[in-house]
């Protein structure tokens, strides 16, 4: 390991460093970034979400180069809550909602933009040899695609609509697919159509839907436009899962929510196994999502892609 | 019955007027009020809520004075939504969202504050004679406070949280309270925690709640500031069951709902059969909730006196 290794740290700027080497703790691992991925809400981080100061990035694929032999060298992914074990949450099967956790990257604790960076042994996700590096990266993103079936919400029989063929929305497609449900996406870009068309999954511009007709509509947009849409479109009693996180308070018709007696369902951070399953029997697409890759030390670079309107998923290597 | 019969109307004020009998279509009964209720929902509908004009009144117990022999002369209450039958929310089984739904006294159907009404022979439910007109009065506020349970949200083991305890919070938490969950009613008023203590349910000022550890928030303020309040009671995962109405669009933390995976459910209006069920067991005591019994005639004077701060029940008789 280099005597000085690199991160990339926000604090108000965006920078690459020069630090030493992570030290892990007892529970902990040190992985070797091998490929990273810039998500939505690492932009919103660097517009002020949460006053973030640190090492960004959450969304990662590396190897294990120090810590218990049996994960030494293995090829890895992980889970970002690092949870306490200890409080009710967790005591109740809900880790990632454990009431001191921290979260790689995101809160209290140090990210994966980095040539090394460490996490606990209990969030590692072994990634098998069949899916490569541009599709593990996937992991973390696919898995929050993977939280909106484990609502339990959506029926193979429904009508859903999901909104919004960002990043994220277009994984939520592909995952929300695999029931067999007959599925409309709303979209404004001819690309996302046009890839959308090749999984067999049906675009839409949203004038196209019928109001009230939906048993489901997810709301991958992320912004409040997406709420106002959903509740047009889904019929009375049907439900509504939110991914969608905003900065403010968006103003909510939720008068209407009560009269149609509509079922509201946020849902964030998602289960890694099934995500890695998917990736591994090939039952979702990720690689045509990549629009581009840049090294660690053009991260300022990486980040302005990625916010760019339209610009799908950007990724950093060492 | 009378050349003229007395019915109360609102068409920008209120009144009450003289007009012939109602006539009744093949499939409808004419019912004979004997007590009627005053609904928070008609207060608002006298403030422009849906800009309603016409014969208020859904909350009633009546008998039946012309219609099929066998519900000649019964008591009865009755669903308030006349539904088509023939859409597909009525072909699935969801006839109170239907999609061409009149409401009485709430939307294109003459309401009940009148000497006689008409009402649909599949909407009635009869009243058992246990149950008193004082009771029965109750049955569709009731219903819409069991609804909170037809959401299948409650569980036994959950720590549920009533905000409100106004004419339906105070139903509300006799029906959460039957599941023997571990209960609080948030309330500002020294005449209903009195009351509710009289049941054996707690009741609390707002800041004796600890932030994030109900299981269930039960929505029944009627204004968005209790949208707020759930929010933070509630726990992660935790449910909101939002009965509340608003006039205009409130700030919502969807946000929150989103990180914290919060379930939302709106519930509007329930079944008769277990309210009547409750009444006739005696298992919910509505009576001392009733504050004052006007006459027809003076329904103004009811209505000044139900929008009363604190005001509970206001009955109108003929």
């Amino acid at each position: 390991m280099d005597e000085l290794t690199r991160a990339v740290v926000f604090d108000g700027a965006l920078r690459v460093v020069r630090r030493s080497p992570p030290r892990p703790a007892d529970d902990e691992v040190v992985i070797r970034l091998r490929l990273a991925g810039v998500c939505n809400t690492d932009l919103e981080l660097m517009q002020g979400y949460k006053q973030f100061a640190g090492t960004l990035g959450h969304e990662f694929v590396g190897e294990v180069v120090e810590g218990p032999s049996e994960w030494l060298g293995r090829r890895v992914a992980g889970e970002i809550n690092v949870s306490c074990g200890a409080c009710d949450m967790c005591r109740r099967g809900m880790p990632t909602h454990c009431r001191a956790r921290r979260v790689l990257g995101i809160l209290n604790y140090d990210g994966a933009w980095a040539d090394y960076f460490r996490l606990p042994v209990r969030n590692l996700v072994a990634v098998p040899e069949s899916v490569p590096d541009e599709a593990a990266v996937f992991t973390e993103p696919l898995a929050a695609a993977c939280q909106i079936l484990e609502a339990g919400v959506i029926r193979p029989s429904d009508r859903v609509v999901v909104l919004g063929a960002g990043k994220l929305g277009m994984l939520a497609a592909q995952v929300v697919r695999l029931l067999g449900v007959a599925l409309a996406v709303v979209v404004r870009r001819e690309r996302q159509a046009a890839l959308l068309e090749g999984w067999g999954i049906p675009a839409v511009a949203r004038d196209e839907l019928p109001a009230g007709q939906a048993d489901v509509v997810v709301d991958c947009t992320g912004n409040a436009s997406g709420f106002a849409d959903a509740l047009e479109l889904v019929r009375p009693r049907g439900a509504i899962i939110l991914k969608s996180t905003y900065t403010g308070l968006p103003e909510a018709d939720l008068t209407r929510v009560v009269v149609d007696e509509f079922r509201v369902t946020g849902s964030r951070c998602g289960p890694f196994a099934p995500a890695l399953a998917l990736l591994g029997q090939g039952l979702v697409d990720p690689l045509p999502l990549i629009d581009g890759r840049y090294p660690l030390d053009e991260a300022a670079q990486a980040v302005e892609h990625a916010a760019r309107p339209g610009a799908l998923k950007i990724v950093l290597q060492p």
